[in-house]
């Protein structure tokens, strides 16, 4: 199985360096980190017993070197700002059997990828991962570890159960989904609110559960409702669910507010500005998401 | 007319001043300014036609030194903040013919006043002013300036249409209204809508207009709808007024983003948390400017 693996966040190293440990060839694209992903590879500890291991890539490329061959797999893992152009890095790297995943934060993130590449299989997958690249090249995995993958729309996949089992064989948490876009909304209902509020008030998530948990759950609900009228059957409670566990978790920064405190752009077009858009189409009203979404452009 | 001020703030200082400029006699009840106001008087600045001047008042205390007489009326022009507590403040000072004159920002400031004081006359002043106090003792008045004053909850007053002819002979603008709540309430929907917003965003009104425009518009119409529900009937086409008004002026920081930057506490609770408890007395859903007040408090 030759891999190729666009992006070297946290994401992206992790799951590619899991990839590369079940036996998989991997081409890795870096972009700022190229010199130092070259000379030591990449440096994984994972602090929920996936091992410290140093990950060598078969090769290291940067954006636009030539391929030998297309590759059996593309996986992008990039933060999907408004500033990056997928098809424009995929369309060098793809054959006409190439299959791609895209691992990424979001809602309906995978229709620009299918209407650029019709004729190839789209993949998407939802990380639900605490990890950090800490350095060029080093990445620490702190927490939890599960990650679905699923085609686009929807169905079964040879290729995407093969590298669920690759994953599965290397001890990470994986599973294949038939309804992707179900999972992405479920991920949505955590990420869209506490995101937001936790970026718009510039605080963590135990603040917010402190001070605004009923608006946590007036924003999970508008989500929940557009997801349901959209065709996606969310599991019953999880809005409980999800606001329960969050109180357990600790005080907790989403990456959404990382970026933001850092100065770089943040993905609120595809995990806020997506889910209001699609409640417009599903003709649902969201007065709370709406506003804070409004809130994320005015501070941006 | 023996006026007592309590607050030397910039509203309390101009408007006292100008008072004082009429005939009255003014004592001037200071707090962290008390030194500087009994040594030096209070310069005011206007930089709209009212003059520069030194107004020195009869008399300056501090809170608790004792009257010689009760006033005939007593300004109090005080920033409403959780912290303050009026009634402590106007309890050594009033007389059982005292008119307490509440000039503020707020929805619904009176009331506690009235069940504390339910002998006395009472009325509210509505400033739509920019003045600032640079330093203590020095007021400079930037632009504007009109004050409405009107009995609580309505009705005439000799004491009120007595301030406002003073206020009137001195050359501002002033005028006495028989529906001061129906006041409150139109300086409200520009207020509560952005003051939370330039709050919320660290922004000025200018931004708020070049991406939340809608937002601003939706807010409006929440507390018009309170408003007409409560019985208060604001000027036809008020909301697309005050929006194209403030396109038209200079990019502003409202009092409440002043305070936040400061540290200091705003009055977010009488401009935005009345605001959305009278919403739900009066059976109004308000979801856009819920999400603005949860987010003050979630900021505080």
């Amino acid at each position: 199985m030759q891999v190729h693996l666009i992006g070297t966040g946290a994401v992206g190293s992790l799951y590619g360096g899991l990839l590369a440990r079940s036996g998989a060839a991997l081409t890795v694209q870096c972009r700022s980190d190229f010199v130092e992903v070259q000379r030591d590879g990449i440096r994984i500890e994972s602090h929920v017993g996936l091992g410290n291991w140093v990950f060598r890539p078969d090769q290291v490329i940067r954006a636009g070197e030539p391929l030998v061959k297309p590759p059996d797999i593309v996986i992008l893992a990039i933060k999907l700002t408004p500033r990056c152009d997928r098809v424009a890095l995929l369309s060098p790297v793809i054959g006409p059997k190439t299959v791609i995943v895209s691992i990424s934060n979001g809602l309906e993130v995978e229709n620009e990828l299918a209407d650029s590449f019709p004729d190839n299989e789209i993949l998407g997958g939802v990380a639900f991962v605490c990890a950090t690249r800490i350095n060029p090249g080093h990445v620490v995995h702190q927490a939890y570890g599960h990650l679905v993958l699923g085609r686009y729309p929807s169905g079964p996949s040879l290729a995407g159960e093969a590298l669920v089992n690759r994953w599965l064989s290397t001890g990470a948490s994986a599973e294949y989904s038939l309804q992707l876009e179900t999972v992405r909304w479920q991920k949505a209902l955590w990420n869209a609110s506490f995101s937001a509020l936790c970026t718009i008030s510039h605080t963590h998530t135990a603040s917010v559960l402190g001070s605004a948990e009923e608006l946590v759950r007036q924003v999970m609900t508008e989500i929940h409702e557009t997801a349901t009228r959209l065709g996606h059957e969310l599991p019953n409670g999880i809005i409980e669910k999800q606001i329960n566990g969050t109180h357990r978790m600790p005080p907790y920064l989403p990456s959404m507010s990382l970026d933001q405190r850092a100065g770089d752009p943040t993905e609120k077009e595809v995990i806020v500005g997506n889910a209001v858009r699609a409640a417009r189409r599903a003709g649902v009203k969201t007065p709370h998401l709406d506003t804070l979404y409004t809130l994320l452009k005015l501070q941006e």
